[in-house]
C-alpha cells in the first residue's frame, strides 16, 4: 500500500518579537522584523558550514494554520475572487509549510539570527536550506 | 508541553521518466525531465487559478533519503570537506523536503504537467505555491 502520511519533526523553533497572528505581514519583505531560530542541541552539527551573510531559506510549521480550507481569497482582500490554496501563500493549506528567504545576521551556538521573517514567535522550524544563486533556484 | 512532531499528508504523486535515484540529477536544471503532478481528487480545488505557464514551488517529500544523517560532503564529492545538511541541498536530513521551482506546462484536470524536476517516479508532493517574483522570493 501507498504510505500518504509522514511524520515532520521540528529542528527548532523561532524567537521573535511578532507575537500575534494580527501583527505579522503577510511577508518578510513586507516590514518583518529579524528573529533568533534556535535549533536542537541535538541536530547543531547540521549547521556547519553556515556563514554570516549567507541566504538561507527556512522552512517553518505555521503551527496556527487551518488545514481544512482549499480556496482563499488571496492577501485576505474579499474583493478578488478566490483562489486554491496552492495558487497563493495563504497559511491555511493541508500542509501549512512556511517558505521564509531570509539573511543570516549573527550566529551564536546552534542559535542563528536570520530576518526578515514575518513568523511568529515560537513558530517550528522543519528545515534549511541554502538559496541556490547560480540555479536562480530557491 | 511544546508540540514538537507534525503530521503531512501527501496531496499527490509525481509521475516521471526517472525511475532510478542513480539516473537523477542534483537539480531540475540541470538536465531533468518534465513530470506529471497527480493531485488527489478530494483537493483539487486548491488547484483553481493555476495557469499554464505559471512558476511554482513544489515541495516534496524525498521518501528515500536518510533521516539521521547530519553531514555530507557536498554534491556527493568526497574531495570537499563534510558540510552540515542544512548548508547544502543534500536530501539526506532530518524533514527530507525537497524544494523544486518548476514551470507549468500542461493542465489536464487535477493532474499539472510541470518541469524541469529531478525527482523521481512516485515520489509524494505534499504543498504547491505560487513563485513571488515581485518580492525576488522564493
Amino acid at each position: 500500500m501507498l504510505e500518504t502520511e509522514y511524520s515532520l519533526s521540528a529542528i527548532g523553533f523561532l524567537h521573535s518579537p511578532l507575537k500575534e497572528l494580527k501583527e505579522a505581514p503577510m511577508q518578510g519583505r513586507e516590514g518583518a522584523p529579524d528573529a533568533w531560530l534556535e535549533v536542537n542541541a541535538s541536530i547543531a552539527e547540521g549547521l556547519k558550514g553556515i556563514e554570516v551573510g549567507d541566504e538561507l531559506i527556512v522552512i517553518t510549521w505555521l503551527h496556527k494554520a487551518q488545514r481544512n480550507i482549499l480556496k482563499v481569497h488571496p492577501r485576505g482582500d474579499e474583493s478578488v475572487p478566490l483562489a486554491g490554496v496552492f495558487a497563493t501563500r495563504s497559511p491555511d493549506r493541508p500542509n501549512p509549510l512556511g517558505l521564509h528567504r531570509v539573511k543570516v545576521l549573527a550566529i551564536a551556538g546552534a542559535r542563528l539570527k536570520v530576518g526578515p521573517i514575518e513568523a511568529i514567535d515560537g513558530t517550528p522550524v522543519v528545515d534549511i536550506k541554502p538559496v541556490l544563486h547560480q540555479l536562480a533556484d530557491a
